[in-house]
């Protein structure tokens, strides 16, 4: 993978495609690597990258904005018979027809440097700080301030969801529910329409609890408690109540999911609720 | 943008190629808006989005693993002369050919869900519990610990830094450089190649600063002194005379770089010095 940038958008789509291999990647049926090359902003470099993708008999996966150097890269590749994939161009195309206007061919690095200081920007870096400041139940008194709160037992992955969401601009703020633990007054108080539980198969949970407490050393006799089958279940039926009654709160359960898959749903519900539009969708001025 | 899962790579694209429109997106001269359907993942929904962008006179983007999904996306754009991009119909069609494996066309939800308990998984949470309990200087103990320990002046971007390299894995320290205050000793006790130190332009420093103590609603005598240009340019002073100290911390320059362009940076000079190899790269094992 080869970008004239951070290299992050070639990853993440090779990411995404290699999911539609996962039949063969299990047990390294067919085993496949990548290897990440940013900032390749000139031609002798990109030349280098190319070589030594015909040496290893690899694929070539770019994207470069510089047309020419994206052309250089089409024609070594066909050149040294090294199968090629442009991430970026097609799409930069489609969008420059239906826009009616050219694409500026200026890598990241090369053009204008203000919108980095934009207000998305900073309101993004202030939603991570608040973020990671509401980490696991601190300051119940800032639960007003979210846009988003959490509420689940240990090991839903609240902390991690929080983070992810903080990351697109979101305020989140998470909530524990520890068995017969009673949960922060200002959980109740605040807006309803911003809290989301969290649940996950017990089953699943016992596996992801005692790999925990082993790694984090845990005592023997808390460690059974906090992983022990039957204080998981009874902790989640506990949590079950608490989402009961309060029916407002949409329940997800994320046994299996992902991050940013749960983060997708959490965002989707909380659209759909701002907008009660027609259907869920996530809109964004540019 | 329509995926039949997240959404996010969609969203990561399009975020990527409209990078090459910003002459025309400044000032809105040309007013784009995106609308993001993310688990869309019947035939009917499909449809309705697509009726949605044909009566804006939008394009359609997508990301759809079933080949009957993108192949009814792309007649039905066609139908309504609606201009579409596939996003990685083509590249999956390429690794395909490369590996000489037919992709599955399952979403991801349709897939077994046992990848998403995965030891790169854990180590992904694990990395970013660790690097929330280290923001801020906290915990200097436990720089050891850290792979990578980000040092620089307040508003230099290391929690949102931090945050963003422990989503890839790497657990992440930073530690606050402070006009005349001692820093931990363990930071020099530490792997000198694994600390980065992060300096930026003091012109810009001192708005961003003026700006947060008008948020944080600094009391007017901190505000002066944490923001005024003489105190910005003596603690960018007190830094540098640090990092010439410690001439095996790279020093980054972070003025107008977004955090992920400043993460590429970090992770570039991280895997090079691991590796010691011809060329900076990035690899891994699926
Ligand atoms: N804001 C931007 N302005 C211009 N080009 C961009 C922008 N963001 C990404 N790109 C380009 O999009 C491609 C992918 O970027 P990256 O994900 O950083 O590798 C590279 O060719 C970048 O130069
Ligand atoms: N791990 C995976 N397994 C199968 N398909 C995936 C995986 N990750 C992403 N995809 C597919 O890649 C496309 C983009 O995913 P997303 O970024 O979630 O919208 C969708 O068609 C997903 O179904
Ligand atoms: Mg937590
Ligand atoms: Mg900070």
């Amino acid at each position: 993978m080869v970008s004239d940038g951070t290299g992050w958008t070639a990853e993440h789509s090779v990411n995404a495609a290699l999911g539609q291999f996962e039949h063969c990647l299990v047990d390294r049926v067919c085993p496949v690597s990548t290897h990440l090359f940013s900032g390749i902003d000139d031609v002798e470099r990109l030349m280098e990258v190319i070589k030594q993708a015909a040496k290893e008999g690899a694929m070539l996966v770019y994207t470069l904005a510089d047309p020419s150097m994206a052309e250089s890269a089409k024609q070594a590749c066909q050149l040294w018979g090294i199968p090629s994939a442009d991430i970026l161009g097609p799409i930069t195309e489609s969008i420059a027809s239906h826009l009616g206007v050219s694409p500026s061919g200026l890598p990241r690095w090369a053009r204008g440097r203000s919108s980095s200081l934009s207000e998305d920007y900073f309101r993004r870096i202030e939603a991570v700080e608040f973020t990671i400041k509401q980490d696991d139940g601190a300051l119940p008194e800032n639960l007003h301030k979210a846009d988003i709160v959490l509420a689940g037992v240990s090991r839903t992955g609240k902390t991690p969801l929080s983070i992810y969401l903080s990351q697109k601009g979101y305020k989140v703020a998470n909530v524990p529910i520890v068995m017969n633990v009673k949960l922060p007054s200002a959980l109740f108080e605040i807006d309803p329409e911003k809290v989301f539980g969290l649940t996950i198969n017990a089953v699943v949970l016992h596996t992801i609890r005692s790999a925990r407490s082993r790694t984090l050393g845990f005592a023997e006799d808390i460690r059974s408690n906090y992983s022990e089958m039957d204080h998981v279940k009874e902790e989640l039926e506990f949590a079950a109540k608490i989402f009961a009654q309060n029916p407002v709160w949409p329940v997800i359960e994320v046994t299996g999911k992902a991050i940013e898959e749960t983060a997708a749903i959490v965002l989707r519900l909380f659209h759909d609720r701002k907008n009660r539009c027609s259907m869920p969708r996530i809109s964004k001025r540019y």
